[in-house]
């Protein structure tokens, strides 16, 4: 049945909220049993979407019977759209409707919009349920497994309501990447070469040479699956709530965010990995401008997007953009902002990002409109 | 202009979650210095309700000017429907088009339900907002305030869904409540006996001395609230998210729940601290039922609860009560219910309570019938 039994153990060390992260290929046929586990005697309700749902559901629930763990399903839209208000409202009634209880676990089998909405859902029912994740795409595998940030979107932007609320488990199953589509893949990329960007150049260069491996499923794509959560829980580690050093992690993001916000967050055009991909080469460009960062270091990064096909340029956004207030309204709402100033990660070449708090609106202003222009 | 300094400090010890709660008259008087002090540069929102509004905003919003606090005011219904999903999403949008950040802060003006609608909003809103209590009733001053439990009502039951977030700072003014009805002042004082009723037969004792003086507004008063705050903190510091002992602060409150879940929340027939008050003296007779309490220690708290003009039976509830299987279905419903086996606070006597997981169904049944009966 098992077609294979090793998985890489990456633990997030966060004292009693410490938890482990499994990274290994056909994980989803074991779920049952690592929950039962490790979690003995506790219902599930899995959430998911309904994309998911036809590729993945069927051998989670088939392992989720084979190790005697209760469970019920409730499925969500696909799209970040889903990551609203009234689905949140819905969810949580329905678990209240299970009369599952705080030891239950929500057990969230998708991407980040799952992993996100379901987190909140589970930090919120009965002030807090056990959470576990099951993340189906490599960004959410690289990113929002690790750190428990969980989220909805409002009418003013991204992720701006939800909680920190970390998970007792994470399986990061690498062989059911192999049903993304190559944008989606790409997306998710993105993130992986973020953590090489913000301080390891030894990890980005290894990426230079064994970027293949990685999007056609070799041993490559589970190592450096392992390495991105292993760098994003070192950060998380140092700064649960993000009141310092976790914000290098929005390398990217805050430009990222402002497009995708330019786009009413339609991922027809844009997609969450691809603003990122964009936003770091922005990153580059603006830290190159304010003479930070070399001239070849931001050709190598562009170089490199554009070599595993992701977007580097504002223009590569299909359809019409707003104007330049638009997107430093959209700048200034971003959660990133403290008392007014903007914060930044900038960069003084590849692997030595830092936050920035002295970023003023006006060269920022001066360097969009530019850019926005071409 | 202030009338009068002295404040009792009590600091309830969480790490790094820790605050201060500041008890005593006129404080309110000085609100805007306090937060001014303690959270300097932030941006405020005032949450309030109807009733509060027109009694203690004014003096607030005064003190806010005086001290340079920057604020905004949200006003909601009064009342116990208020801890709903609705308001709950139209005060994280308000607040979020009010663009404040993470650490602006949230300032609760009212009671407990403002407490808990509020300091859900604060915990959800960017991930965190920095939260301030000022609790204008007893029960919030001896109950609320201190824990960081938050909240709203589910159709499920009471305070299904919420967040624990701890406030920054607690300023509990005691001459506020000079401004409540009897009524409401009781309903808080059945917490305050309830801490000498869990493990502190001393302080039930003095209690039964003095409280004429709390009542009245005598310096009694600020002893009790200072005493609850501290006997709450200690039970919350050593079991911050409710694994294990803090269920003691429960004593009373599965029967109280279901009492209140039996009328559906109606304020008119049933306050919480009515049903905490009917649900401590059931606690007492189950127990002694069960052969652990004295009969003459249940006598001494009916005789107690009795003597200050709270309800004692389930009779003296107006109106018509559902059957015994709604019962069932409301306490098998609540929060403090962990796999299927009742947890409930039951007591060997006066301040001798304790978490007791063996009771079953049948017997609280006959004994819920035979109280529904009379």
């Amino acid at each position: 049945m098992t077609k294979e039994n090793k998985a890489t153990v990456v633990n997030v060390e966060l004292g009693d909220r410490s938890y482990p992260i499994l990274i290994g290929r056909n994980l989803l046929e074991r779920a049952g049993e690592e929950i039962s586990n490790r979690l003995p005697g506790s219902k599930t309700v899995i959430i998911t979407d309904e994309t998911v749902k036809k590729l993945h559901l069927k051998t989670l629930e088939e392992s989720f019977q084979a190790a005697g763990v209760e469970y019920s399903t409730l499925v969500v839209p696909a799209g970040e759209k889903t990551k609203r208000f009234e689905i949140f409202e819905h969810l949580c009634d329905d678990i209240l409707a299970l009369r599952l209880e705080r030891g239950d676990a929500v057990v969230a089998l998708g991407g980040g919009v799952v992993g996100d909405l379901s987190g909140f859902v589970s930090g919120v029912v009965r002030r807090g349920m056990k959470f576990v994740q099951i993340p189906t795409t490599l960004l959410a595998q690289v990113d929002s497994s690790v750190g428990g940030k969980t989220g909805i979107n409002s009418r003013h932007g991204k992720n701006l309501l939800g909680v920190f609320h970390q998970p007792a488990l994470v399986l990061a199953d690498t062989s059911v990447l192999d049903t993304l589509s190559p944008r989606d893949f790409r997306a998710g990329y993105a993130e992986v070469a973020k953590y090489g960007l913000i301080n390891d150049p030894e990890f980005f260069e290894w990426l230079e040479s064994n970027w293949e491996g990685i999007f056609s499923g070799g041993p490559e794509r589970d190592q450096a699956v392992a390495h991105s959560c292993r760098a994003k829980a070192a950060v998380v580690a140092a700064d649960e709530l993000e009141s310092g050093n976790r914000a290098l992690l929005n390398l990217g993001h805050t430009f990222g965010h402002s497009l995708e916000g330019a786009v009413a967050y339609e991922t027809e055009r844009l997609v969450h990995g691809e603003g990122v991909s964009i936003g770091m080469v922005l990153a580059h460009e603006f830290s190159e401008q304010l003479g930070l960062c070399p001239a070849e270091d931001t050709k190598r990064v562009i170089a490199h997007m554009e070599a595993v096909g992701l977007p580097t340029r504002i223009d590569q956004i299909p359809g019409q953009l707003p104007p330049i207030d638009t997107f430093m309204d959209l700048i200034a709402q971003d959660k990133k902002v403290s008392r007014g100033q903007l914060t930044f990660i900038l960069t003084k070449g590849i692997g030595t990002s830092y936050v920035d708090k002295t970023v003023s609106a006006e060269p920022l202003r001066a360097f969009l409109e530019e850019k926005l222009g071409k």
